[in-house]
């Protein structure tokens, strides 16, 4: 038991984060009849009684997913919860409940802990979910943020990736990129303050996007705004990873083709000039910065009369059968361009 | 932002692992209609539709709970569902579902993740759970493996730590100390490794304090034992710290007091001449080493004579009133010695 084995080693890389969830629990078949949807969306769907429930977990780790040289602590408590609430209203489920596991060096005074609980409690009471469960353990290094997020739905009425038929719009919440361009000042700043702890950061004109990326909102809004519509989306999916690794989500599940229209991508008029500031390019931003936690589905060509002249959705494109797959329609030429999953992928950034 | 404050630092480990969480979620007050039990048990009591639902998340970090010079991948995960399972156990519920969270540095190859995934499968397949959900992401450095359990329970039917009355009696389940002097055969075993590769463990005859420590089980069979003995426990945790803390548990939530008689402690041959061959009191094994993932939990008096001759069940002890507290009666004097939670500590254990 105590010998080594020199087994083959594959570069965890070599897969991508999707890729290799994909890969460990692929042919797991599931057996409880109370499970009706489990790995690969963005909760899994249980049946209990006469409801449902919907849960998910996401881990934040530090040096991977945030640096504390300039995520304060409390924002990251915020931020953590609201990575998950999100996966939950892009079930179109209501959160209820959180559950946190904390796994931090013996680095970290307990005021640390205090002040990451601080963001909690404040993203709690701001959604009106109860924590109601706690893990607290120490690691022999970093901090490590597990939260575990449940919510309710009607029997029936949850909105899976899968479900997106050919002609169907494709509709995105809010405006994209922000939280990137966020991070590449909270990034230029940092720099700066490492040469010189003298430096006072420059923040000023960059508001927007700085909240973007440190308080981001989870869009459990979005729910009634469609009910109130009369709109039932075909699919969905929360925008963690990127605009375009999202697509590929619903066209993988959905085993369709989508094109998305680059001029039609939203994008707020700070994200903009700080792309240009920065010489990005700002679709490349809201295809693959990630971190935005707006919400992105397809709707029946039908519902269009109803979402046209909302101000907080715009229709980005549409879907089509799968053998044409999923493009980027460009602006001026229209082009088409393959959208590739080069989503924010944890373990790929940090090779 | 970027400015480092000075703040007032204080070691977790004055606090303690439940002293922390406690602190930490102290006046954290629930809303919502749907949470029946919050922070403080061995799993949450949510109310879903006409259901009701138990879950429970614990975190298992290298060097803190495992150390990979001993532990196998495979039995890694599954130890890691079991002790989650043993919670919803715990809790008189059906574990039913689980997501399974693991952060993990750059140095581990795709095989160590399968490796893990295999006792994950296995665990789901031996207790008839489904993974439903999965996170995969990067850390830093070590490997943290954090599960999310769910379980079913009848409306109303879930035991909690609070409950046991006066003139109660304890009970346990299985034997104890075992899981813990299993740890220490592979502590010596891999010190023996570390001086002299070319030593073979001498792991022969420890068979089954051994599979205490790699192998746990999580007694998913008591609900239906206890059940068919017509016996509702009056309060109920799992025994993850040790006997002593998980007593100092129900006694403190219930508000009673609790003797244990040291000579009633089940304890198994092996964990008996281990111990002697260690020079450990076996009494304080079973009281601080923690791991054993048995059952504790109080009944009416009414029930001793349905229990008093189940091979699998143990009488240690009763219930007091509160004023008294919380002693062990030691054998032969008979003299009262106080119970203090030295259950192991993840964080004192890493001073």
């Amino acid at each position: 038991m105590l010998e080594e084995k020199n087994p083959q080693r594959t570069a965890i890389s070599t897969l991508g984060e999707v890729g290799l969830i994909k890969h460990l629990t692929d042919a797991l078949p599931t057996i409880q009849p109370s499970t009706v949807l489990g790995v690969g969306d963005d909760a899994a769907v249980l049946e209990v009684g006469t409801g449902q429930m919907v849960v998910s977990t996401d881990t934040l780790a530090e040096g991977v997913h945030f640096n504390l040289g300039y995520v304060p602590l409390k924002h990251l408590g915020y931020k953590a919860v609201v990575v998950n609430l999100s996966d939950i209203a892009s079930m179109n489920a209501v959160p209820s409940q959180i559950l946190v596991s904390i796994a931090v060096s013996n680095r970290f005074p307990v005021e640390a802990l205090e002040e990451i609980y601080q963001g909690i409690r404040l993203a709690c009471q701001h959604y009106g979910v109860d924590l109601v469960g706690g893990d607290t353990t120490s690691s022999t290094s970093g901090l490590i943020l597990t939260i575990t997020a449940i919510g309710a739905v009607e029997k029936g009425k949850f909105i899976a990736r899968k479900g997106a038929k050919e002609g169907d719009l494709l509709v995105v919440t809010g405006d994209l990129g922000g939280a990137y361009m966020g991070l590449q000042i909270l990034e230029r700043e940092h720099a700066v303050y490492l040469a010189n702890p003298q430096m006072q950061p420059e923040m000023e004109g960059y508001e927007y996007i700085l909240q973007r990326q440190l308080k981001p909102e989870a869009r459990t809004d979005v729910r009634t705004a469609l009910e109130q519509l009369e709109i039932v989306p075909t699919s969905m999916v929360d925008i963690s990873d990127g605009l375009a690794s999202e697509v590929l989500h619903l066209s993988d599940q959905s085993q369709v083709g989508i094109r998305v229209y680059e001029d039609k991508i939203p994008l707020d008029p700070q994200t903009l000039s700080t792309a240009e500031e920065f010489n990005l390019n700002p679709t490349v931003c809201a295809l693959s910065g990630g971190e935005d936690y707006e919400l992105l589905f397809t709707i029946s060509p039908s519902d269009y009369q109803k979402i046209k002249n909302h101000p907080d959705f715009t229709v980005i494109g549409h879907v089509v059968e799968k053998q044409q797959g999923s493009h980027l329609v460009l602006s001026g030429s229209g082009e088409l361009s393959p959208l590739t999953a080069q989503g924010w992928d944890a373990f790929l950034n940090r090779e």
